[in-house]
């Protein structure tokens, strides 16, 4: 939509300030709940291996030190910002966190990034091994479907969304370009590569929406709001290496991706603020997320809420 | 249901032959078409690494060796025996054999069974790495959320269920038993263990029902006769490695389990005959291709339909 042809009023963008002043009360509110559901997602069966539900509860960071927890907190923030109740988005929330979680476990594995850590702790297959670790991310994988699948109504759209945003065209496709180092020959599979990242994020914030039935439109628009977040945290997240190697002396030099992600989140937050139908609250309180998730100086307590 | 005191007449077991008869023209019909959207089930996304495009035809056997695709047409006999039309069926057919591809290609990795060849062929990850075969194989789990989600009415349900059967309690938590040999320990272990097997097979037969709207009870028999056809399967697959190392002068010894696999399948099928509200056609066909898949003497050709 052209901002000169709309005749209705624009709002005033809110501003930092006034987003990360919504954002506490929610967080206090409902990220206890996210945490209290991941620590349920995943009850193991008798009979397994002992050590693979240890290493459950802490790739989750039920154990250990959490994750940021911005996915799941978006996808209530999206439903609530639709008119929605965020606690009927829970499931998807538990979901995304689960997905994601499988993401990093499979990322860490001698045959992908082969990273000992994560989080400052063993990574899952320095713990079980390769091979389990591929099991417990299939089974994070399988409980995402299981969530998301038993939503009333929505729950097989919603599973085939998931799946469209895991799969080859997505997450997987995107890792793969990754491993195989292909995304230098083009565009197509440098497109295709940053949906490494962005798939996800795209889900989370539109399936929060679509939860609590959220019309399309407004679920599309959404859709391309956690696509552009996704894009400007993997580009802060860049700008972080970038800063590490030029402190070190090495890496490729140049300039650093900070700008470029910070012009990615500002047109992100503008598109989203013009979507119809989201609540001034919601439209805040995805801001603040937004904001905090790619980590700008404004807020220099960084991936922390509390 | 106790047969004595059924008022019921009994039906006739019909018989290996008759139930050969049977299966003859519904393969004929069917097999093309499953073969045909196994074809189609996972387009190539534009910038994907071409290599990973060649392996999962191959590993869908859509190039190469097929599978002997059991479990898909189970699926549609299901379909048909509860009264609904197998083609409704279809999309469930594929993402079992989806789900049962991934199965393999995740086995035959170096951190599980670390085989070099499926089917006459290079495995997966011989073709393109153990991070290229994972990320495959999580493709193929993706499809099929998308698959089972988009069912109309009962997609939702059909994912939730899909996602139990390949997770913790199901094919994952098998295989994690199978992995750290913790069967031999107890009950409840070895219970898991022979869920890498069938769970799977008692999703495929019961997923056919559900999603042409067969009630619950229905659904429950055909889950069982499922279950217990996979672990006749597995036994006497345990039958044929039992005779290879016998011939060989290796292996455990002690008797073969074709004897438990030929029990287990006829409690099978005398409880599946007695199931409410099954067309006999479609007995005879799940018949059929239950005794070919456990491979018995009076069907040499073994797992071979045409």
């Amino acid at each position: 939509m052209n901002p000169a042809l709309s005749l209705a009023p624009r709002p005033t963008p809110p501003g930092p300030d006034r987003a990360a002043e919504a954002l506490a009360p929610f967080v206090r509110r409902h990220l206890p709940g996210v945490e209290a559901a991941l620590a349920a997602a995943l009850p193991s069966p008798v009979g397994l291996p002992p050590t693979l539900d240890a290493a459950t509860r802490e790739a989750l960071g039920v154990e250990g030190r959490p994750g940021s927890r911005w996915r799941p907190l978006l996808t209530l923030a999206a439903a609530q910002a639709t008119g929605g109740d965020p606690l009927a988005a829970l499931p998807v929330a538990v979901a995304v966190e689960l997905t994601h979680t499988a993401s990093l476990v499979l990322d860490d594995l001698p045959s992908m990034d082969d990273a000992d850590q994560r989080r400052g702790r063993s990574s899952t297959h320095r713990q079980v091994g390769p091979g389990g670790a591929i099991l417990l991310a299939v089974s994070l994988l399988a409980r995402s479907a299981e969530l998301l699948g038993a939503l009333p109504a929505r729950g097989g759209r919603l599973s085939a969304e998931w799946g469209e945003a895991f799969g080859l065209s997505g997450m997987a496709g995107g890792q793969a370009v990754d491993l195989t180092g292909t995304f230098a020959g083009g565009g197509a599979a440098r497109r295709l590569h940053r949906r490494k990242t962005t798939a996800l994020s795209a889900f989370a914030v539109r399936a929060g929406a679509v939860a609590v039935g959220a019309p399309e439109p407004v679920a599309l628009g959404l859709s391309r709001f956690g696509r552009d977040l996704g894009w400007a945290y993997q580009l802060a997240d860049d700008a972080e290496d970038w800063k590490e190697d030029a402190r070190l002396g090495r890496g490729p030099g140049g300039r650093s991706p900070r700008r470029q992600s910070l012009r990615v989140l500002e047109g992100a937050l503008r598109r989203m603020r013009e979507l119809p139908g989201l609540s001034a609250q919601g439209v805040l309180l995805m801001e603040a997320l937004a904001r905090q998730t790619a980590g700008f100086p404004q807020n220099p307590g960084g991936r922390k809420w509390a």
